[in-house]
């Protein structure tokens, strides 16, 4: 049994299931897997999520301990997020739903081109 | 870009998190990673759910070919569930999840004694 802020986990599995449960988390985790990024790059990169949803997933993930934020006094201030060295752990999970879901797609869906996206991902972070 | 059955996944991690995205999905593919079973068995392995949410679980990952259902005309009528090919290749993804999970707990949380749920899972499933 597994127990983080008085909630109980019967299984690792589902711990891990808590941190990246949705897809924006996921999408922020790997982007941040590229490298350290600012809010304005995380919201450039991706582009359907809105102001107030990032900021809501940045403040969990930070919460969770998945990443952590930076801020630099400078004019204009300057905040950096980053993946702790826990949240960098999470990219062999990353590599392999990656592809399986590029298998599952070849037997079962189509697959379009590749978009700028996934090029993005595949190169700097998967490293695959 | 990614379709499947009309529906587009800008990348393939997105098509993996559709597959599990809720943790009854994943309780049961991790319960048929051990061996094929009948509704019964899985119903005692996953004992917080009940029997309608059992069947809608079943029947969503039969129609994403993750798991398959066979019928055999006997008297009681006999029902096994079955990792497809594809289901199978879940398993680097469990494994990975699992071996995060549990770092996180040691950093972030209290570890308790191992469930009935997890040891199974472990030994039988997971092959770690």
């Amino acid at each position: 049994m597994y127990y983080i802020n008085e909630k109980e986990y019967k299984c690792s599995v589902a711990v891990t299931l808590d941190v990246f449960n949705d897809r924006w988390k996921l999408a922020i985790i790997w982007y941040l897997l590229e490298k350290d990024k600012r809010f304005k790059e995380l919201s450039e990169d991706i582009h359907e999520i809105t102001q107030k949803t990032l900021t809501i997933k940045l403040k969990e993930l930070e919460e969770k301990n998945i990443i952590s934020r930076q801020a630099f006094l400078e004019i204009p201030p300057r905040v950096v997020y980053a993946l702790t060295p826990i949240g960098k752990a999470l990219r062999p999970i990353l590599e392999e739903m990656y592809l399986w879901g590029k298998n599952y797609v070849k037997e079962h869906g189509t697959i379009g081109e590749m978009t700028a996206c996934e090029a993005s991902v595949v190169k700097k972070c998967l490293k695959l």
